[in-house]
């Protein structure tokens, strides 16, 4: 058995420069890996059955949850100072563990049975796209297309508001062509949600094989996903000018799934 | 007609010291005042009567937003350098429109009729009760009630995530005992959800006056809320340990709606 390395403290090690470097996206794509940081996160990317490169931990730093996954967490481990750690966390309050894991590849849904998908076109804001793979993962859909071939499905802001369901969600970036060839393919019903439907969610037919899909907030949908199979709206009784895109896709997949009872 | 002000462009001047000031909540509570900023949520505010004592503006950062509605609103004006606006921003793009306004009554809600209230125990993340915010104006909610005397319901990440909605739906940190009493003294049929409850919450009885309560993500809700008159839950299918508590907010207060129609 051998002893686990000695911590590195140089702000100047390599390390702790590709970890910097890594922040950049485009670096991130070149070496082909992700950046997964959190108990939490890394947690459920684990339990996806990703193995990182290399693990840096801060036991200094651990939160109570990051104390309890760490011995379960599989990959070579790396300690590092609290200074090093605290430069090259993406958080503000980095709770002690960062990894370097290989990109995974992308997953299409399984499109068996009544299967339930979002697609997400145009959404850029991670907060966003995080909490509908939240709630997605929450509701059992079978996976998120997020369209647009470069959209950066696993950004380190993607992984944190999705809190690792981003791991368990099969998720795939796709062009538009492929994505609709995809639907298509598999019968799915398209049910675009804009504030101009006629109909509204509750009144319309959700069961069967359902893709949602979801346009940015402003911007909305390009006229050929609005004119899907069917579109359906989220009445408004306020003064709010539309609801915030993930709320909205956890209505109508929730009522996707009280019809489906 | 007196001319405008002339910009203030040096960062000692005592208006941009007040502003730095009054980014610390005990400074506003001192003065009384509150900071609005930005476009869409200085346009609600004046939509609710609110008038500044000063609105700050730096027409060089106006959006297009900003550009149309500046004109519209109440309050004597102070244009900034844009070095002295970025200073006093909170924001990372600002749009041009910051206003320091006394701080508003705290509204309780209407009881009539059959109201729908939202009661937020313990919640602290201003992004989730300004998410809540916008949710209980989509649906014409009657107002939300925010537990803890010293809540900061207007500080500036609420009014932010909000969209302004904190100013359109009527809004009251109440102590816990005062808001016991008023949900009692109306007869409102207090609604917990919590992810123990035995009944989906499509499954209860939303319609008369509903007070939907809910706790903090992961601390949730104590005994005394928790046994209200009812509780509901939110069916799970996923690995996600919780929905965020906005969208389970939503997704009750949108069930309400549908069993309302």
């Amino acid at each position: 058995m051998s002893l686990p390395p000695a911590p590195i403290t140089s702000l100047q090690n390599p390390h702790v420069k590709r970890l910097v470097r890594l922040r950049n996206r485009r670096e991130r794509d070149r070496e082909g890996v992700i950046l997964i940081e959190g108990a939490r996160e890394l947690a459920r990317a684990a339990a996806a059955g990703l193995v990182p490169q290399t693990l840096y931990t801060c036991p200094p730093l651990y939160s109570p949850e990051a104390h309890e996954v760490e011995s379960g967490l599989p990959g070579p481990r790396q300690p590092l100072s609290r200074d090093a750690f605290e430069k090259v966390s993406g958080r503000e309050n980095p709770d002690g563990l960062l990894a370097v894991v290989p990109a995974p590849a992308p997953r299409l849904p399984d499109p068996a049975g009544d299967a339930l998908l979002v697609v997400l076109h145009g959404l850029e804001k991670p907060g966003n796209i995080g909490a509908i793979l939240r709630t997605a993962d929450a509701v059992g859909a079978s996976g998120v297309l997020v369209l647009g071939r470069g959209a950066d499905v696993y950004s380190p802001g993607v992984i944190r508001a999705s809190q690792g369901s981003v791991f368990s969600v099969p998720v795939a970036a796709l062009g538009e062509e492929e994505a609709l060839a995809y639907l298509a393919g598999h019968q799915f019903t398209r049910v675009a949600c804009t504030p101009d439907a006629p109909r509204e969610y509750w009144d319309a037919p959700l069961t069967g094989r359902v893709a949602l899909v979801l346009g940015a907030e402003h911007a909305g949908l390009p006229p050929e996903w609005r004119t899907s199979d069917l579109s359906v709206r989220i009445p408004m009784h306020g003064e709010a000018d539309s609801l915030n895109v993930a709320t909205a896709a956890a209505l109508v997949l929730y009522e996707t799934l009280r019809q489906r009872r």
